[in-house]
């Protein structure tokens, strides 16, 4: 089966109505116009564009307003006779969603509300490698129950969690294996279950969902974008490099959820070893550690956000190593990305992470790349650009990937919050 | 946009229902229930199914029985008192796919009828490329015009025809570019239109597609294998390499339709050059011609397919050289789907095409480098196996392709020929 995430939506009822599938329907057929319009709807534009009842809608509204779902938005200026229609918008002061993400050199923690708005961001660098993960889980932790602190400080309530980790995640939220944190079958979900519980409880909202960061980077970036269904790879460019491929506004996971192993593309087959057997991925050449190492910084005892930025200074100066090792490295993303193009047809490719400072370096040599070696090149270019967010991008599409869900579901809240 | 080709079905008529549609629905369901069943249902028990009306059932199946759609079984024996219900299946004497192929070194022509059995097949060995567009196709239409002779002698209507080619097809049916056949913007389409008509004209079956040769033998294999959504890549290894990816029963096609490029994603950056103007492209390894040329057998002046079956019995009679060719043609397919299978989490490769008789030692390089460089496989195995249908694959899937879309809006041929 193929486990496209993304939100999923209640079908409308079929057949026999029960009056609760109904209620759940509207309430989540109006939400979602409220959510995807352009400017704040009237009941009244509500009711024409559902075909529901004036009635019917205000209850509704009525319920999305005191379950902190909706709120009414600064009335518009009068157009003619009459009180102003009052558009409703997303309230920004109900349920958020809380994004986790251990890496391999740092843990960040965000709180995003129902408007998409990031609300609280903490980032804590430091090398997770030698910390068992138990620790790095408590770690975490503690940022999360500082992150809940600040969110009821604010009038939020977090209804659910995600966690970003780099690596392969199986159904029970467990990391089969995280090469470059040398985790191997940690029960993340359990271990993070031994602290307090950080969200409420609501149906239809799992208080914790264990992902790859690659994937929830790129959902962050899917939602960060323009509205409408878009389709690109995007590439999270951090001491390990993973992919989340996203078709038509939908991540693509593969069989098993374990798609976009980019890092693990052959560049040469028998290039330097890998962390995880192979020789010759991606990785070896154009991991954050083997790009600061090609450029002579390795060495500097710099977090690699800021050895990344020194990075970036000394290419802008024109510095020969800095500039050397951006090319060698672009030109391997490039072999490995022409190679996604060939295979999948994708024509935007979205470089973020860690990659997001350097694209002005990377972009060139991608784009050489691209054009000597994918077969539509001369007549079907390939964007390739930098991401909206930055290495913040798998924790806030963490966060709202537990937003997705309530606004999908809205009665689920409604039942405890309403 | 995404194109998944595969049998789209009319929806269920939703709100107002007009007459026409809702007997087009029926007629649909009706036969896609025939279609699927395990054994020849009757009228009584497509009505349980289908929740429709005895009486609406048996008027659409005299609709299905008339339009040579559908035909009676042999009677099954007596369970009990009564007459014995007739069963009820596909006929095989009705309407037919034509499906061609030009290919690098062959012209194929099938014919499949509405049960799925090839009814013609001929291969035609030459290689094409020393001959023009225009000379190449107007040998597949004396090809084409002896099938449909066959086919009306064997009471079947030729209801569309679809053509594989070795290349990049644009919407107008023009191939884009063909590398190792050397078309550049050829319009194939409108080629072989100058010949007179060999299929009927029938509402929503185009009398010609156009479509990739790699995309067609997968839909092929699809439709060959057991039921049920299937997802595999499928690689298809004649002088040019091409892949099929099916997902959950459908195609892949990617954003402009051109996905599948698996020959020209790169083994070595600077290796041979490849006729696609890259360097180190799988198919300077994997390519038919090249794998031959390792082995010794390039001058020896046979057809491809002739010098595959030469090159198998020189395997099996423990020829070094021909071992050593395949052990490293092997070598390099198992790098490019390695990084496929890291890339997308597909869990079956089929090696199809010239592949086909060259498994046994093909496929065990290829596992060994899933294992060294796949994340997944030690808990996850892939499963690597031959394609049920060989080099005929393409022009088998072609034929497929215009019987399924007779199945899926049979208002159309009914219209013509009920």
């Amino acid at each position: 089966m193929w486990h496209c995430q993304g939100v999923s939506r209640p079908e409308p009822p079929a057949g026999a109505v029960r009056q609760g599938s109904l209620r759940e329907w509207n309430l989540t057929l109006v939400l979602d116009r409220i959510a995807a319009a352009d400017r704040p709807p009237s009941r009244a534009e509500l009711a024409a564009e559902t075909s529901l009842t004036r009635a019917t809608v205000s209850a509704v509204v009525e319920d999305l307003v005191t379950g902190r779902l909706v709120t009414e938005a600064e009335p518009t200026p009068r157009t003619g006779a009459g009180r102003p229609a009052r558009g409703l918008v997303l309230a920004p002061d109900g349920p958020a969603g809380l994004g986790l993400e251990v890496n391999v050199d740092y843990l960040a923690v965000c709180v995003v509300d129902l408007t998409g708005r990031i609300r609280h961001h903490t980032v804590h660098r430091a090398d997770l490698r030698p910390v068992s993960p138990a620790e790095a889980l408590g770690r975490l932790a503690g940022l999360a129950a500082r992150a809940r602190a600040d969110a009821a400080g604010q009038g939020l309530t977090l209804a659910g969690a995600a966690l970003a980790v780099p690596g392969l995640v199986d159904d029970a939220g467990r990391v089969r294996l995280a090469p470059n944190l040398g985790w191997r079958d940690v029960a993340v979900a359990a271990l993070l279950a031994g602290h307090p519980p950080l969200t409420a409880h609501v149906e239809g909202v799992p208080p914790l969902v264990v992902d790859n960061e690659a994937n929830l980077a790129a959902l962050g970036e899917l939602h960060s974008g323009p509205p409408g269904p878009a389709s690109f790879l995007h590439i999270s460019g951090e001491v390990g490099i993973g992919a989340g491929i996203v078709l038509d506004g939908a991540l693509f996971r593969g069989a098993r959820g374990w798609s976009g192993e980019i890092g693990h593309m052959s560049v040469r087959p028998d290039g330097p070893a890998c962390r995880c057997g192979g020789r010759g991925c991606l990785e070896t050449y154009t991991g954050q550690e083997a790009i600061l190492a090609a450029a002579g910084l390795a060495g500097a005892d710099l977090p690699a956000d800021t050895a990344t930025t020194r990075l970036a200074e000394l290419a802008a100066a024109g510095e020969p190593a800095a500039l050397r090792a951006l090319q060698e490295a672009g030109t391997a993303l490039g072999v490995a990305v022409a190679g996604v193009v060939n295979l999948l047809d994708l024509d935007t490719v979205v470089l973020g992470g860690g990659y997001a400072p350097l694209v002005p370096w990377l972009r060139p040599p991608v784009l050489a790349e691209i054009s000597r070696r994918v077969l539509t090149a001369a007549w079907s270019p390939v964007t390739v650009r930098p991401a909206v967010l930055g290495a913040e991008a798998a924790a806030v599409g963490a966060a709202g990937s537990v937003v997705r869900r309530i606004l999908a579901r809205p009665a689920g809240w409604l039942a405890r919050h309403g």
